[in-house]
């Protein structure tokens, strides 16, 4: 049955020049994903993934053996640990200054990609504003470095500390706060997880305006601090946009009150924006009130098969144009990608034959009908046209969330054999694939990709949000060497400069891309950036060794 | 004819059942309304405005006898205009201080609503961002304080001087940089005007994401410098999530180079967004690039008459849900600032009775059949329940025109009698209007306002942006006096304040509410503020006497 779809889809699209919808179209018959393929559903289980036997995580102070300790901070001492516990409560402090807490800590040492580790000995768990306040005064009096972290799922090591940093984490700074029906705006805490304030706005008939692969541990706040992009940026914009309001407290234990929730309110500089992507480096984001839109009627969800990147910009081109206001989400796979999923989640892809280019096209609006026959007269375009070689349309939500897993499941699948080296950056869309090929070149004529044991790179992958030119250049790894490493930086940044894109477009600086951020920003606005990092925290303790 | 074209509308409506949309509706005939009654078409036409006999401007140091002039600044002497002229060029100085040039100046002293005038001597026109640098650098060494001025369309006065400050007109940088089809993105000089902007973006099927009424004299330097809101955005959002780069000159002749392309760049503090609404205190905004959405190809509008804030509430929601993605503008005008637009224009109200309230909705698609139904069966429902009393729809783009002319007249025809108490404030939509009714209370019962000349206030008027909580309550008097003043402030900021609203939803503070951001803002807040100040313009140069 599923093989004889794409074709049955076809005709019917062919057939289908009059208005009405037709409501019985062949239905493509998906096999779910398996449940492990599951882009993190939740803390606990990422958690569980970093201490399996046989990954090893090496030491960050081991890959980046020219990292020192900046001896302006001081050792932890058994007399901050009981200043801690007194001040917040011992159930809040995770000490393994004064104990054996190797075990409880390791999950807030090392990131999910097991890239990055840190050697902390101790964990806050603050629940107020007032207690995170109580911290950063204590930590900035006494020069103690501090680590923010939230659902620690970011890429590029800014959540984990480095050496002996206190990780402050918000997890159990977790509640909903407010939420008002007829504004649309959402009131929460910063550690309250992503997925659960948008199940909560879906019973409100609303939506987070943002959404990522790792929303089910991800946390507001952290998605705040880095200035999330994710799926749906296209249609719903940037947190900078979305955002209403901050709370958020300064080293130096300042509160700052800036929690409004106005659509508009031009009194003053809009200071809650420098923490927007800030990465915890000026303060600890506690509250964030946010825009959130109507949540769409009609959810819509096609997957087509390109024989050239030409073809993908065409029908963005065209999709931009004829899906217009409904457009959700652009997204592009490479066929590379799609092979990992398959290859790692034993799924049959949704399409019958292979293709160079896959592309997720998802559509939201407020009238199914209307959208049924928008996306049809795109479709008949397309394939009239020629500019997509096949195609599927999900039929029902769960064939929505079969053909989603396709795209969300990428990052988990290439990253199974190993590790994988992952760059996120900006790009003119007319250069966007060029990035991949050029790669691929360069790693294959050093001899560092293949199919035995015996090369370190499994393969060079792209895909991303085609949208906002923003692709995800992967290169999945057996082992993690100075030899790929090398081939790839600083080469691929000084490629992303002569097109004068971004080194990192969704997924921060942190210390993956601390050195290179000369790439993207001139010697000026570094100069500038630095100011306000200086003028924010002086004492320079706020998640050291990273950023500028 | 026009008196039959509600009930007929109306009639059509209920039997409009079908899907298929009825092309032959009746067409309300609408008299155009006289071209003196369009808002500033051009920045030429707004001069000749303030030069008028009869209406004499009072100086804003006599407004405000308080303030002094500090005593920091240099006063200009010739050997400064000297400097000036070798630097920019004799022909892009308009010298009052060496010779003669009150009248030529006049025009960069005082505001459009007559309301704020400075005693400037000298006007510098850079045409380039060096030169741009070079003045503010030589102002900065030879601590000369500096207004930077776009179109001077504001409400505050935050773009006239106050004593001698040297105005930097934007008014020679305004080239179209480049436009990019693909991305949609357009980068600009700072100086272009706002229409100028969007007529070319129309050439290339795209659309600015601001519109506003004093589009035709307005700059975008000005407009991002203020964090301009508008009309559209409801639909497209704030300059916060559009503006995607920023070219700046810092008071001490840094050239900050922010002039991204990207719709996506996390490398550092995005510094660019202390610009948008610093209301040109901490810099010059030299040239912009911004995200510009694909044009509409449907845009259909529509004007009702309700019979309470309560069923403009229901409307409001009912809009949300029902025209969801095509809802482009939802805009509040009350039954008072319609009668001044009958009584300045003479033109017939569209509708045929009088309501105590008035609502233009906007919907812009791409596919005009579709949104013909969304908003047809909207009028059905609205009209169903009766949340309308009655209402009309432009059949074509003259008609489209004419009735925006009814929420975009406003102004001008209120304005018409002698001057304005503006107050643009955001509140918790539920409250919005109650601050119109208490206010007409407050003064009616202080014997200020009334029909004939005794009486210093002529109404109390509301209109706005409902879909972003944002009122503008407007007194329109036949003389500014203390006793109106006095009768509304403070006492309008308190109440806002104790609704948790803005005290500038998007005119900003200027001059008008510098003295009110605590209204708004918290003590910790306003403290960052000056800091960021400090940090940027130590001398105070940049448009003293204002903002915080």
């Amino acid at each position: 049955m599923a093989s004889s779809a794409p074709k049955a889809l076809a005709r019917v699209l062919r057939q289908a020049k009059k208005p009405s919808i037709p409501r019985s179209r062949h239905v493509q018959c998906f096999r779910p994903l398996r449940e492990a393929a599951r882009p993190f559903s939740t803390t606990q289980s990422r958690r569980e993934d970093t201490s399996e036997p046989g990954h090893h995580v090496k030491y960050t102070t081991d890959m980046y053996p020219t990292l020192k300790r900046d001896s302006r901070y001081s050792e932890i001492t058994p007399e901050h640990v009981e200043f801690f516990k007194s001040s917040i409560g011992a159930e809040a402090v995770i000490d393994g200054v004064t104990q054996d807490s190797a075990d409880d800590i390791e999950g807030f040492n090392s990131d999910w990609m097991r890239k990055y580790r840190g050697h902390t000995k101790l964990v806050l768990k603050p629940k107020t504003k007032e207690e995170v306040s109580q911290i950063l005064k204590y930590c900035n009096d006494n020069k103690l470095a501090v680590v923010p972290q939230g659902g620690n799922s970011g890429l590029v090591g800014g959540s984990v500390p480095v050496f002996d940093e206190i990780v402050v984490s918000l997890s159990r700074m977790n509640q909903i706060r407010s939420f008002d029906e007829i504004s649309g705006v959402l009131v929460v805490d910063g550690g309250v997880i992503l997925e659960v304030a948008d199940n909560f706005l879906a019973e409100h008939n609303h939506l987070f305006p943002l959404d990522l692969g790792a929303k089910g541990s991800c946390q507001i706040g952290g998605n705040v601090a880095t200035n999330a992009g994710g799926l749906r940026l296209l249609r719903y914009g940037s947190l900078h946009g979305n955002v209403l309001g901050l709370e958020a407290v300064l080293p130096d234990g300042t509160i700052v009150d800036d929690l409004g929730k106005l659509r508009k309110n031009n009194t003053g500089y809009d200071l809650k924006q420098l923490f927007i992507g800030g990465e915890g480096t000026i303060g600890i984001i506690t509250g964030v009130s946010v825009q959130c839109p109507q949540r769409s009627k009609a959810v819509n969800v096609a997957y087509f098969g390109l024989p050239s990147f030409d073809h993908v910009q065409k029908a963005f081109r065209d999709a931009k144009i004829q899906l217009g206001e409904i457009l959700s989400a652009f997204e592009l796979m490479d066929g590379q990608s799609q092979g990992f999923v398959h290859r790692v989640t034993g799924n049959k892809n949704p399409l019958e034959d292979e293709h160079p280019f896959y592309v997720l096209i998802e559509t939201s609006g407020s009238n199914a009908d209307h959208d049924h026959e928008k996306l049809e007269q795109f479709l008949e375009h397309v394939m009239g046209e020629e500019i997509v070689s096949d195609g599927v349309l999900a039929q029902d939500e769960t064939q929505v969330k079969s053909l989603w897993r396709w795209r969300e499941g990428i990052t988990e699948a290439i990253g199974h054999f190993g590790g994988t080296y992952k760059y996120d950056v900006s790009i003119p869309i007319q250069d966007l694939y060029r990035l991949v090929e050029e790669t691929r070149e360069r790693l294959t004529s050093k001899g560092l990709v293949g199919d035995d044991d015996s090369y370190p790179a499994l393969g060079v992958v792209g895909y991303g949000h085609m949208g906002d030119s923003n692709l995800h250049l992967n290169v999945p790894v057996r082992r993690y060497t100075k030899e790929v490493e090398e081939a790839i930086e600083p080469w691929v940044y000084e490629w992303i400069q002569k097109r004068s894109g971004s080194i990192s477009a969704e997924h921060g600086l942190g210390i993956a891309k601390k050195k290179y951020i000369g790439y993207s920003r001139s010697e000026n606005m570094i100069k500038l950036m630095k100011q306000i990092k200086n003028l924010y925290d002086p004492q320079g303790i706020m998640n050291p060794y990273k950023y500028i």
